[in-house]
C-alpha cells in the first residue's frame, strides 16, 4: 500500500483527491494537514466523504509527513517548493497541484506568480506531469508538477498538430478560447464567484495575460520543438465543473491534404484517457464529469483550412486531482488507470 | 422631485434601490455612501447602470446627506441606528433596510442581532414598513424599518385568516417551510454562498432559531391581537432571486366552512402588489422576478383541514428594495405604485 | 456473474442503471431493449459510457430476455406488468422501477394511474423494495416494485417514529414538504422542463394530489400498522438531482420525553445507506449526490413539540437505480452494499 | 398610438415583445394570435403578464390583423412570407423576427432553411433590421426582416473594423466564438434543452454549419463592400438570456499602428444602444440583462495583432423583441429609446 500525505485538504483538489484516493485500492491515507481546521474530522467539513474518510485534519508539525511514500500538495502557489527539499531528502516524492514546479524559467515565474523561486534545483529536476507527454519521465520522477486545468486542455489539443517533424499548422498564430466552471477558482471565498454572481452569466476574464499562457507556451514549445505563439482566452461559465476548449490553427498549405481525424486517432490510440470522437461530434463537459477522461474532436468547417478542435475535460479531475493520481500510478509501477475507472456521472 | 440618499450601495439591496429609484419619474439621486469605494462611479462597479446614474460614490462625511429628503439605509444592522438621529433633526426622513427600527422589544433585538439598540426613543416612533399592514402609519412616518425578505412573504400570507374577529386556524400551530434564493444572502464574500458550493445543491438552514422568527412573530400577533406560534424553516434554493414560502395552517372545526379563495381575494381587493391567483394555482417565483408583486395561492389538499399557502416575491424587490420605494411613495403623497410597475422578467 | 437485462434504457434511471452496473463486479450487462433505437450502440446516445458499456440498444423481440437471470424495467408505468408473467415463467426474475408493482390495492392503483392492473397475482406476490423495510422478503423476492423517489425519503424519514408500539406523534397530521432536483420528472421533452423554464425558478405543483401520497401512506401504515393522515407538497428545485424532504410531525404529550436523535441512531445502526447526521445537522443534498446514500438530520426548533426531519437522496441513485441494486444485490445472495459503495461527487 | 398585432405570442420572443410592448407609451396591443391557444388569456400562459396584458389569444381568422398598423411575426421560419402581402396590401407594415426577409439570396436561404421562398419580390424591398447599419432605411421601410440573435453581435462587433475604406484586418479570415443562453432556442419542448440535460454542462454545436452564419457573411459583406471569410463556432451555456461573442480579427501589417479603442469609441458615438466599454474590460452578459443595450470591448493580447472583441447582447431583447421594437420605433417617427430605457436587471 501506498501511505500517501495531503497537505492542504480544504480546497476543492484537496477533497477531490480524498474521494480518489480513498477508492483508490493500494492507497492509506495517512495524513492531511491544516493549521486552521487542526483536529476537525476530514468529514464534517466535507459530509459526501463520511463512512470513506475517517482521518482528522492535523497541524503540519504533527502530521508526520516524512513517513509516507508521497505528499500531494493542494496548496496556494509558494508552499510546495517551501517543503519539498525536506521531504524528498525523507525519501517521499512529491506531486504539487500548484504551480510550483511547472515552469522551468525561474524567470517566467516570478513575472507571472510575484515570487521568487526558492528551490531552483529541485525545479530543475521536476517533470511535468502530463503523463501523455511524460509518460516515462514521471515514472522516474521524484517530483511533479502538474499541468493547470487550461494547459492540460490546450496542450492535449494541439499535441498531434504539433508533434510532427515539420509544421502542419501556423503555429505562430494558435487560438484558445476556453470556457471554465467556477470550481476552477478554487473555494475561495470571493465576491465574482458568488452563485449571485456568476449564475446566469457569462464572461471572459484575464484577456490581457493569464498565468496559464506562459505553462502552456512552454508546453506547446516542448511538444512541437519550435517557438510557438498562442492568444489564450479564458471565460468563466454558470456552472461547478468542467473545462471545454475551443481551439483554433490554420492548416498551412502543403498540409491541407492530411486526414486530420485519422492523425489524432492514431496519435491518443495508446493513451487510456484520451477519447478522440468520431468525426462530427460536439462533446459535451458532463460525457466526463468526475472522470479522468478528457475527449477531443475535430472540425473542419466548410472544408476550409481552419481547423477547430474541440476538447473537454473535468478541471479538478483530468485536470488536477485525477491527473495527480494517474502519476502516483506511474511512479508507484501500477497499472497506469488503478482508481481512476468511474464512469461519468450523467444527467 | 424628491432628493435621496443612499447609505451603504454596494450590496445587492443597494443595486437594486439604485436600478428602481434611477427610473423613478419624482426622485432625484442625491448622494450614495461608501468610505471604501469613495470616488468610484457607481457605474464602474455596476456596469448595469452605464448611462443610468453618473453618481459616483462618495465617503459619508461628503455625501451632505443632510440635504436629502430622505436616506434609505442599505447597510449592515445597527448603521441606521447611528446616525437616525442626527438626520431626523435635519428633517430628513429615514428608510431602513437592515432590522434596527424593525424589532419593538429591545431585549428581543438584542438577544437575536447581538448588539444594544441606540436610540430605543426613536424605534418607538419608528413605523414597520409593510404597506399593506401599516398603510396610513407610513404615510406620516418619519423613521421606516423595512421588513425582512422572509417575514414579508409570511405576513402577508398568513394575514387574511388571523385578521379576522375570532381565530380561524390554530395560530399556536403555524408552519412556514420557506425557500430563498441566494442573493438573499447579501453580497459578501463567504464560502457557503460559491457557486460551486450552492448550485445543484438544496438545504436547509438556520433549523434552530434564524433572526426573521421573532420580527414575524410580532408582526402575526399584531395582526392577530393574540399569542401566535411559528416554526420557521429556510431553506437555500440554488437561484439568484425569489423567495417561495409554503405555509401551513390548521382550520379550527367551527371554521371549516369557510371559502378561503374569498376570504384572500376581498382581503386584497384594494393592495395593487399583492395578487391573489385562481384556485388551483402554483405560483412561480419567475412570474414575480424583478418586480414588487407577491402572489399567493390557497390549496386545502383532499378537502382536509391544512391549508397550504403559496407565496412567491422577489426578495430584493418585494422583500427590500421596492417595498422601500413604494413606502417612500407613500411617505411623499405619490401614488403607491409609481416607479414600480415594471413587468416581471420571464423567462 | 449475474446476468442483467434493462428494459428502456434510454431515460435517466436507465443511464443510472448503466452506470452502477457497468461498475458493478458480479454483474454482465446481457441486453438493453428499446425499439425505437435498435441498433444504437448505448454509447453513442450517452457519450458518458464511452468505454464501460459496449452494448447496442436492441429491439424487444431480439433482446433474448428470458435468458438473463434478472430484468429491470426502466420504463414507463405499465409495461413491467405486461411483460413480467412470461419473464417469471422463464425464471427471471423482475424489478420494476416505475410504480406496477408498488400500490397493493388495484383500485388505488387505477385511480391514480389511470389504468387497470393487469395481474393482481403477481402484484400480489411482489415486495415493495426497499430494504430498510423489507430486507428478508426482497431476498426471497422473485418481484419486485420499487418505490419511487419521493415515497423513499418520506417513508426512511418517519419510519423511526411511527414503527413504535405505541404512537409518538400525531400520525394523522403529518407533513412533507418535498423538493426534488428536475431529474425526477425523467428526460422527456416537456416545455416545463426546459432549462430557460426551470432554472432560476421555484415553484411547488400537484399540491391538491401526486400520485407518489397514496404510495407513501399505504407504507407508513405498513410501519405503523395504523391509520396515519399525509399531506405531501412536492417542490420544483433548479437541479439536477436530489430530493430534499422536510417533514414536519407533532410529538404526542406523553412522547415529549424521548430522545428522537437515540432513537433514529439506533433504529439506522445497521442499515448501511441511511446516515443519521450528528444533533444541529442541516444535510446538503450534494452530500449524497450520485450515492445510495440517505441521509437524515432532527431538530426540534425551540425546543417544542414540533419535531422537523430533514432528509436527503440522491432521486436517480437511493430513489430509483441504486436501490434497485440494493435490491438485487440482497435477491442474488450478494453483500448489500457490493458496487454501491462510490464516494459522493462534491463540489 | 400604434395599434400592434402579434402573430405567434406563445414563445420565448413573443412573451418579450408583450413585455415591452406592454409597457410602451405609444403602442396598442390590438391582437395576438394562436390557433392552438384561440381564447385563452395571454396572461394565463404567462402569469407575469398579470396587470399588464388582458388580451386573449385569438385564432387567426378572428385577430382582424389588417386593422393594425404593425404587425410583428414571432412564428416559425415561413410563417411571415405567406402573411406579408395580404397585410401590405391592406397598410400593414410587417417586422419578422425569424429568418423569412433576412436573407436576399433566395438560392442561400432556401439551402439553409430548406424551403423555397414565396415572395421573392417582398424580400427584395425588404430592410435588414438593424438599425446601427440601416437607420434611414428602416423609418421608410414597409417591411422589416429582423436579424437573428447571433448575427446582431457578431456584425456590430466587426463593423468599425470593416467599414472603413480600407481593409484593416484579414477580412478572409474572421473567427467568431459565441456563446449562447438556452433561451435561444426558443420555447420547444426538446430533450437537449431540458434542464437536466443542458445545465451544469457546456458545449459547441452547429459547428460544421448553422444558420447564422450565410446571414452574418451577408451582413458582413454589406458592411466591407468586400468579401469576407467567417468561421462561426456557436456554444450553449447552462443559463437563461444573453449572449457573448468573442470575436478574431488579425490587424493587416499596415494597420498595426490604430488605436482601435477610439476607432469604436467614435465609430458608436451616436448609437444609443451600443455602449463601448472601457479599455481593458470585460463586460459580462447580466450587465445588459433584460435590457436593449449591446456592450463590446476591445483587446489585443500582448500587444500582439491578434484583436480580441467582446461583445455581450441579450439575445432575447437586442438579439430579438427589443431591436424589433426599436425599428418599430423609427418606423414609426418616434424617438429611438422609446419603450427600451429598462434598466438591465442585476444580479
Amino acid at each position: 500500500m501506498i501511505k500517501v500525505g495531503i497537505v492542504g485538504g480544504t480546497g476543492y483538489t484537496g477533497v477531490e483527491l480524498l474521494r480518489l484516493l480513498a477508492a483508490h485500492p493500494h492507497v492509506t491515507l495517512n495524513s492531511i494537514t491544516s493549521r486552521k481546521e487542526d483536529g476537525m474530522p476530514v468529514a464534517e467539513m466535507f459530509p459526501s466523504l463520511r463512512g470513506h474518510v475517517s482521518l482528522a485534519f492535523s497541524a503540519p508539525e504533527k502530521a508526520r509527513l516524512d513517513q509516507c511514500d508521497v505528499v500531494f500538495f493542494a496548496t496556494p502557489h509558494g508552499v510546495a517548493m517551501s517543503q519539498a527539499r525536506e521531504l524528498l531528502a525523507a525519501g517521499v516524492k512529491v506531486i504539487d497541484l500548484a504551480a510550483d514546479f511547472r515552469i522551468q524559467d525561474t524567470a517566467v515565474f516570478e513575472q507571472w506568480y510575484g515570487m521568487p523561486h526558492s528551490c531552483p534545483d529541485i525545479l530543475a529536476e521536476a517533470v511535468y506531469g502530463l503523463p501523455e507527454l511524460n509518460r516515462d519521465a514521471i515514472r522516474k520522477a521524484r517530483v511533479i508538477g502538474l499541468p493547470g486545468c487550461y494547459p492540460t486542455s490546450m496542450q492535449l489539443g494541439f499535441k498531434p498538430l504539433l508533434s510532427q517533424g515539420k509544421p502542419l499548422v501556423n503555429e505562430s498564430a494558435l487560438i484558445a478560447d476556453c470556457k471554465s466552471g467556477v470550481s476552477g477558482a478554487g473555494r475561495k471565498a470571493e465576491v465574482h464567484a458568488l452563485l449571485a454572481e456568476a449564475s446566469d452569466n457569462f464572461k471572459a476574464y484575464g484577456v490581457p495575460g493569464h498565468r496559464h499562457l506562459p505553462e502552456t507556451v512552454q508546453g506547446l514549445q516542448a511538444i512541437a520543438g519550435r517557438s510557438v505563439g498562442l492568444t489564450f482566452v479564458p471565460h468563466l461559465v454558470p456552472m461547478i465543473r468542467g473545462i471545454h476548449s475551443t481551439l483554433y490553427a490554420t492548416l498551412l498549405p502543403e498540409a491541407r491534404g492530411i486526414d486530420v481525424q485519422s492523425l489524432y486517432e492514431q496519435h491518443y490510440a495508446d493513451d487510456p484517457f484520451v477519447d478522440v470522437l468520431p468525426a462530427g461530434s460536439h462533446p459535451e463537459t458532463r460525457s466526463v464529469r468526475a472522470s479522468n477522461m478528457l475527449r477531443i474532436a475535430l472540425h473542419r468547417p466548410g472544408g476550409g483550412d481552419l481547423l477547430v478542435i474541440l476538447v473537454v475535460e473535468d478541471n479538478l479531475v483530468k485536470g488536477a486531482a485525477g491527473q495527480g493520481v494517474q502519476c502516483m500510478n506511474l511512479m508507484f509501477g501500477l497499472e497506469e488507470t488503478i482508481g481512476l475507472r468511474q464512469v461519468p456521472i450523467l444527467p
